[in-house]
């Protein structure tokens, strides 16, 4: 028996959806040569990570070893799976591989932090395979929403793996390449797959995955009604989407314009790197403007409701030039994803004060899902007929559905959450050790942990409010005048009617006269009881357990 | 003609789905007798509101009118309809009127604060008259998702108005009283119709509305197939809900047991208002605790996510003894709430990694609506065949929908959001005024404005974080010492690797050592300059433009 292993590591990705972030090993124990695939971010929210910029996947166990990394392998464009690039690659500084619309928006991240694009090597497509250390990858075209998705092919010493990256079954994806069956036989029929880690978003879905190009009759019948300015949303990055909505506008006499930084900048890669021939014609902004409403359609970004895109911009006011009125109308050509809701809504509200008619995706009409659905499922597991069934881009009760069906198959599979090192070697996963995983913030310019305690002390303030407590000591360990607060985030009065920062500064300058001198001596003993008597009078005058920050100054140190 | 003049004024509840708050009017301008119509809450989130506990309507045009105030009714004991009453019940001092259940409810409500529950009237339903001034109102009973839910008719001298409440159109509710065709066809036979005030929470939802009772085949089959414990979560108010679950669990040979302190509360109002005779017998906790698991079901709060709630509690692990674990079942028999899907979600994935089967209404067979969907709202347009139509209960969205409904059907509707005061004497609704309305925030055990600035301010330090510095000046105008800088929410290191608050002293104390003396002495001027070296350096340094708090302390004040 050999002594090398076959490994398996999410360090993103797995127990949540987003801040794709997968680790493949092989070799030695705690020798193995390793590829990373995917450095996706994922996105903060104002309940758990307020102020953050990003948030990626904590990859201090891969930068530990990162002599041991002979490639980074980024499966597509979506920021999930390669919005981390330019912030991890530095710790790492290893090569990355992708196909070209991938590469050259990688390349741009790259060069957005002023990294060597020529990092990157933008490969062909199976059959053509990239050797990184005993690692055999192969980029196998699949249909997703955006264009040029590959799942991977990795063959090892050990056996083959098909990493399949987000994927749905769609034959006729409007843009790029669609699912081929057959193509999927004959990687099975080459060599039996040992290791499916396979996507599993959307494995609650129980319908059957519905083609991209559905969507053209309905979205074109919609455009072809209206009378005044159109106006659509979704996803920059779902070009076939841009595609289906231009071409309705088109077909409605309508000029088409593209808003927002992010369509210009997927629709440039797009011609860039071929896959868009016949992209209808779009006009500028500026010309835009000089065509009548009736003959005009945007194509804005934003349809989650971010606050600084164009949808948003559109439904606060004048964007541009461009001012929505009555009869106009407004397609969410998307899905809202869980905790968006709210900022969506705020947006579909505001056009409806405007007179604009929001129309959204309600009866399944204007909208269709990127990822495999559970039959879709099951038809990858019966081509592929994996010997393990790793279950990957999910929340834990996705991964659990999924195992739970490749079991039902009689396929071995398994429940494997982010820091789960699993051992792939023999004929069932078995778990080689438990890696310290966490999430690491952009935060402005700087990239702190999740767990440094910052972001809690943001929380805090946000939830009780923050009172700032200066007190002056003199040599003789006395209070020179009274002590000093300042609030903030805090109601003004209290309930005894008094401002509650004169009730503080009362009750804290009281303490002061009458403290013992063990007390007014030692930093500690002071700050912990001067918070105590803030803490004790906020409860009392406005029903709160407030953050404190004291700050004593004694003069004998000056 | 007459000079008196029947006026519509929504404080809350017109233009967001909660808060409910309505005025209606008859008199002399400016002069009216008035009554309000419900006092309701919403409910904070850390987007908008972090910290606060409770969201009601500004009440302040009320307020400088309250001896103009005739009565105060309660349509039902739904939190967005009864909520406020022991906050706001003080600024307005006037008798409440409410039919049993919920009467005792708001009596709970008023007792809690230490307010005089008699203030509050409990009524009987329609034929039975309240005489609030020129106001004749009667309760007529609606079906809705919690027990004894009211339509109001409110008869004036200018007419007969009807004011929905919350309803939906259920001949079978389970518990309470079903949705009489015949008695709604009697009340507009009896007067015609001018005014309808009309839900529309639900216009959205295009096929007819099914009864709460639809469900009890598929609970049962659900818990009947079942071996583990199972735990279903509900809205405590939905009593009906409460019993069709206890029903499924007993008819499995289940001991029930409800967990949660509204549970008990709203089982207990339910059997003194006399509303349910044949609630199956439940176990307490300790019993329930005796029973094996196989023979178990709880019924627990906590359907939204809320973290202190019975689900959430079990989703932490063990909770009053009570551990869940694989092959148990949870059911949500509920819709989440929009905003809710986060926290949801999160107990979903701890109890699936329990092991627990999650199941939700994704099938759309655990749970139904509350509201009239699109054709049932059509059914009461039709039946009441008002002159004017008032769609209420509905962000701007839904609002504008039911207008467009309503016209749709050649009746006159009109969008009215908060502080739109309508004249509703003529056959159109006409705008007699624009009311200043907004938000009034329970915080703590303080009512603050939402305008005040204090939840501005803590949004602002969880997205930026706090500097405080504290400077001593000497009785010169000189700077005695450093600068002393605490940092709160942000990170401990910037760009230059050195600790931000030595950084941030030692530019600071640089400055003021440089600094003019007609900076150093004007405490506006040095405040305003060592805010702007802090906000440069951490630009610089982290990326951030802070939140700073300067205290400058003179010795020649002290």
């Amino acid at each position: 028996m050999s002594t090398n292993r076959l490994i398996y590591l999410p360090l993103g990705g797995a127990g949540e959806i987003g801040m794709n972030t997968y680790v493949y090993g092989y070799g030695p124990a705690d020798k193995e040569r390793l590829i990373v695939v995917d450095l996706g971010v994922t996105f903060p929210d104002m309940d758990s990570s307020p102020g953050v910029d990003l948030i990626m996947a904590d990859i201090a166990w891969l930068e530990a070893r990162r002599d041991r990394i002979d490639g980074i392998f980024i499966t597509h464009g979506h920021e999930d799976h390669i919005g981390a690039l330019g912030h991890l690659w530095p710790k790492l500084k290893r090569p990355v591989f992708a196909r070209k619309f991938t590469g050259l928006l990688g390349k741009l991240k790259m060069d957005e932090y002023g990294l060597p694009a020529d990092a990157l090597t933008i490969v062909a497509a199976r059959p053509h395979v990239v050797e990184a250390g005993p690692f055999k990858v192969q980029f196998v075209p699949i249909s997703h929403s955006i264009p040029e998705c590959s799942m991977l092919i990795i063959d090892t010493p050990a056996g083959r793996i098909v990493h399949t990256g987000d994927f749905k079954l769609d034959a006729t994806p409007v843009v790029g390449e669609g699912w081929d069956e057959a193509a999927m036989r004959a990687i099975a029929a080459e060599m039996p797959v040992k290791v499916l880690a396979c996507d599993s978003t959307n494995v609650f879905s129980t319908h059957a995955g519905r083609s991209e190009s559905t969507l053209r009759d309905p979205i074109r019948d919609l455009v072809k009604g209206r009378r005044g300015m159109v106006v659509a949303t979704t996803f920059a990055s779902n070009i076939a989407r841009l595609k289906t909505l231009a071409d309705a506008g088109i077909a409605a006499d309508r000029s088409v314009c593209l808003l927002g930084r992010a369509m210009k900048k997927m629709v440039t890669a797009g011609t860039e790197a071929g896959i868009l021939p016949d992209f209808p014609r779009t006009i500028s902004p500026e010309e835009a403007l000089e065509v009548p409403r009736g003959n005009l359609m945007l194509i804005v970004t934003g349809s989650q409701g971010e606050r600084r895109a164009a949808s948003a911009q559109l439904a606060r006011g004048k964007y541009l030039g461009f001012e929505l009125k009555e009869n106009d109308m407004f397609l969410f050509s998307s899905k809202t994803i869980p905790g968006n809701e709210r900022d969506v809504l705020k947006i579909m509200n505001a056009l409806s004060e405007m007179g604009v008619d929001v129309q959204d995706d309600a009866g399944g009409l204007y909208h269709v899902s990127g990822h495999a659905n559970r039959p879709d499922l099951e038809t990858v597991h019966q081509i592929l007929k994996p010997a393990i069934l790793i279950p990957m881009h999910g929340e834990h009760r996705h991964l659990r559905e999924h195992a739970r069906l490749g079991k039902a198959a009689g396929i071995a599979a398994e429940i494997v959450v982010n820091g789960m090192m699993m051992d792939l070697s023999g004929n069932r996963p078995q778990v080689a050790e438990y890696i310290e995983t966490g999430r690491t913030y952009l935060d402005g310019t700087v990239l702190i942990g999740a767990m440094d305690g910052v972001i809690r002390d943001r929380i805090r303030m946000a939830l009780n409010g923050h009172v700032m407590v200066t007190v002056i000591m003199d040599e003789d360990d006395a209070a020179m005048g009274d002590a000093w607060v300042e609030v903030m985030g805090l109601p003004e009065q209290g309930k005894s009617g008094a401002a509650l920062a004169d009730t503080l500064e009362r009750e804290l300058t009281a303490f002061l006269n009458t403290a013992g001198a063990k007390v007014l001596r030692d930093d500690d003993k002071l700050d912990e009881a001067l918070r105590r008597v803030v803490r004790q009078i906020t409860v009392e005058e406005i029903g709160k357990k407030v953050e404190v920050t004291v700050v004593v100054s004694r003069l004998s140190e000056g």
